[in-house]
């Protein structure tokens, strides 16, 4: 892990690079085990799921984000190498940024990263833009390859869970990837879905933002992954997604619910599944003592709503006067549709760098 | 940050070792700054905040916790070599815990770790036993005099905010230690504190137990702490907080509120306070981009109710065949009151770390 | 530092990426404190040392090796965020490599990466080709500039001490790097270097390869740099330096004849010149207990023979059958003219690394 | 790995600490793989090898080091969690150090550690003292066990190959430890070795000190163990040699004597042995692109002569005023005999983490 924070990861490790103006933004991913099958459709699937633009409920900035895949695979299969992934800026239009070169975005990190390094683009966000997640979600692609290559039946599905206060009803057991993509808010629940796309236009056109909760569950992946103390697979999915921009919470399996239970109500039985361990319900959210139990693993994220606002706002300037200002350009009203492949990626990253230090061990061979 | 999971930090560097039963317990940090004026008694202090027995509210195991320095410490100050701190293993009562070296206990670790390793100390919960936080307390107790000595203003307070349904009210920015230490719950609302101890001594006499929320707030921090994307001082308070035992849920600033504000309400406006630039509210909780803005920093726990019951429970043998089991010995009802430091302990030990690489760069040249 | 051996670092960290074919090669540089001047000028030219195609005695293939800057620079400074270095790959010729494929290149890497990976990219010998180096000797360029910033009188003078069994006389205190570059063999002594070029042309003419020593020497660094025990300056030199391909040893200064002196010919007594504390003589290399004393560092790397000849060489196949191989296409008949910006690159990047590390905890600030 | 230096390795993770003087020294083992046997005789034979007092050609200090497994171990098997062994100090006599504390000492590290830190423990060398070494031998024995586990043929000599200028003749191919531990020496040929024993009591008679060259075989490793690039396997060697106190050199292989020979003399040419591809020479090493290649791994170490002599000596005070100084106490007057297993420990931490790093990516799988 890295002193300066811009690696993730112990043994797939992923480095990410770029600003959101620039000769471009990519990651490198070291530690990638060799002979795994991919290809550059699998990567370019992902990152058209977070890419702008997709629908009528996102930002209207135009980006292709395609990738090149500089090095780490030959012939359809990884190396053992590191794998490059590249993808090129365009659609810059600086002049939507000029204000902001003077005066800090209230709950933007222009101020903290001038407090922190003296110096900033302030061209579009720069680091701190929330394209720097591309990388992230070319990384994901590849890492949930590698966990289909270990785990025949891994699966993973995030979707949207709650915006604003318009909460769905989804079973966590059983929901499918499918369900997830057949709408543009990527809320299982198709009738409350579709009250959430209808809120997030109505804010849009308010020039406000809005909020929400993303899900996350794991299912397929072997009892016995993670790591005790500092290292719980909790822990490292917190640290995962409160890195993830705009997000505000974590909470795993029963979360803050937890807080008003007692012990009786939730501890998670054992019992016998034929030959196999099991527990009778899932408060733990499929890890006990930081370690995987077999069960499906279930997170919950908090999104607050995004800064860039049309409203007028109070705000300083970088020479210290007190000033205002009103965000121009094209913005999200809402980053959860956005962000679901994000919080995906991110989890795939940690349950694949957790599945690697597991066998490193001896974990696999028993 | 290591492969394997038992150390914490990047500069100040924390590792842990050592199981509930056996020769001892405790810590090494590597890292710490030289010249830090730092004595036994300043890491005892903390120790008994965390010590078992210390009322009649936490488990009645009386362990003394009694620290050794080995070393890193010379003439009252740190060398900048390893500081190493070791408490001996005492009042071992093995026969408590014959029963789960053939059972596993529910929503314990017991099945995860003998899933992992293939083997398993099955006395007093081994290495996932709470008693591994007191090389973790010992260590915070270093950290906040290296942050004290670098940032003279800083402050860090540490609280009971809810127990199972009790919500204390408390002034986040005047609360201050002495507060916290004046009841045995550890919570600054003196009427709410006293319920919060009605009630986990009613639940305690019931065979039971119950979880709640700590709330944690730092002051006195320079802008500018913290690295952006991956390593977001957030990320790490999320990561530092979810590897503490029992913990299912972290929130910083607004938390999970924030999913049901617009971003009209939730943006925290820049102003200036004399040559200062502050927030006019601070729902970011003190961090913008992942970077300390000043403000106050401050974040929510959630503790679940403790696994270990009276009460008769279905589990499993490790020989795979359903059975039963009943606890015995003696536990916590509620571990908050004895959680507040180590909540405390790793939120000091992110901050230093931080702190120091934020150096590390020129952070402290300006 | 990374679990998979392609990351070199702590806080200055530096990534490479990239195999010789392929769609490119470059470098990830996280940890660069901000403002430093870079331009893009500054890197290319010591690629340009690097170079294949430079002169006469090196390997005739035309590689122009234009570097791009992805990110982390932005009018001319660095932002404090990753520096990313692309360079892309031409001039293929994979016909040259097509009996490669089946076959092993004696005291190559074509074995082990297969033996490792069980797959390998047989174009021009993949990750293992030197043109790795790239990314390391652009990543030096900016560790220079940086060291240059914090320590206004360093100088690093890297140069070719030995070629075979010609040894130059050179005055290691004086030695400047202008010396070094005013001949295509990169040796200060001119007598010397002439010998040694129409050594390497003779050789060159004979299909064979022949090794030699390089040595650098680094000033103007304060005293106390570096870490004790296990990342002393002289270990974390010596693992840069065996970390480029074609080297077989290294010593720091004595080396290894200090196994022929007493210990009262070898010790350096201190003495006060003017208020500097000083020693008389130098046989530590400039390092006592792994921390720099501010003296001169310097150190000596022995590079083997290349492996790739014109001769016939026994070898097996991929399919474990004996067999024979002559290298084709254009090689380089004695790599150290072009490994002294590389070995100087190394030295850079450790350098830069411990002085951050050094000020991380304090060490400016006195 | 970590950024202040007393940690090595990435997976299984080596951390020492302690000063000659104080509490105890000792070492945390993070990622020692689960169920390997290991007994605390295993480890005390390996620091009685290093212990001071052990022969007429130590220094006559008397320290037991007597180690204490403190945790990790369970009824004689690894647990897979930290194995923390600590050995308490004993036989102080600081009135042999009071001189030291005002004068640097020529070439060790006083000077450099006061100029780092500002502080130093001036007993006995602080944390620069080669007693550090014990948590290395220590670690070094767990190591052994682990990879003797995974690899039965696995076997590492360490032996004296040059006191001052007697060379032994050694077959490097065939000599065992037996060999080794057949005289105080610790030097196979039996011939030299007594003109190594009279050489040094010699020296020592006359109050100086000598060097010399310690050389180390491991065999029994799969081909495949190595990282290429950064953390090739002779890179991580190098490193490891070069943080041992006194060391001034390493070279693998044909090491700096590969500087004079041609590529068509110095290439291994591979050839079928049944079913397996060997090499006919050995001058890589074992090692091949930072990959072993299954042939026997073998290196050898400079060390320079102990810097402790009795002669008056110049130097400065702390106050920075010309002085002199003259040795008092119990010095070792050549530190190879007792370095050898300070070298094998080295040279096992580095292999035992680099086989598990390759099992990570599925190295056992095949």
């Amino acid at each position: 892990m890295p002193a300066m924070g811009n690696t993730f990861g112990h043994i797939f490790r992923v480095t990410t690079f770029g600003e959101s103006h620039g000769g471009g933004i990519g990651v490198v991913i070291d530690g990638c085990p060799p002979r795994i099958a991919i290809s550059d459709a699998d990567i370019q699937r992902e990152l058209d799921r977070r890419r702008p633009g997709q629908s009528k409920i996102t930002t209207q900035r135009k980006e292709e984000d395609q990738c090149e895949i500089l090095s780490g695979i030959f012939e359809g299969k990884t190396l053992g190498t590191p794998v490059a992934i590249a993808v090129r800026n365009k659609d810059a239009r600086p002049e939507d940024y000029s204000e902001i070169a003077a005066k800090f975005r209230p709950s933007h990190a222009d101020y903290t990263y001038e407090a922190k390094y003296g110096i900033r683009n302030w061209q579009g966000g720069g680091r701190a833009s929330a394209r720097e997640t591309v990388g992230r979600v070319a990384a994901g692609a590849v890492a949930k390859k590698v966990l289909s290559t270990f785990y025949p039946d891994f699966e993973i599905v995030t979707y949207v869970a709650q915006i604003h206060d318009i909460v769905a009803k989804i079973n966590r057991s059983t929901v499918k990837m499918k369900d997830v993509e057949k709408n543009i808010v990527r809320c299982p629940d198709v009738a409350e879905a579709k009250r959430m796309i209808s809120l997030i236009e109505q804010v849009r056109d308010e020039g406000d933002s809005i909020g929400g909760v993303i899900e996350c569950v794991a299912r397929g992946l072997a009892a016995g992954i993670g790591e005790p103390v500092f290292d719980k697979l909790e822990a490292d999915l917190a640290k995962a997604m409160l890195s993830i921009p705009a997000t505000k919470g974590f909470e795993i399996g029963s979360g803050f619910e937890a807080t008003r239970m007692r012990g009786s109500q939730h501890n998670d039985p054992f019992e016998m599944h034929g030959k196999k361990i099991r527990t009778a319900t899932n408060n733990s959210g499929g890890v006990q003592g930081g370690i995987s139990n077999g069960e499906d693993i279930y997170f919950r994220v908090a999104f607050k709503p995004p800064a860039t606002i049309a409203f007028q706002q109070k705000t300083v300037t970088s020479s210290k006067q007190d000033s205002e200002l009103a965000a121009r350009g094209r913005h999200d009203p809402c980053v959860l549709p956005r962000a679901v492949p994000i919080v995906e990626a991110m989890a795939a990253l940690v349950l694949c760098d957790h599945a690697l230090r597991h066998h490193a061990i001896g974990g696999r061979l028993e």
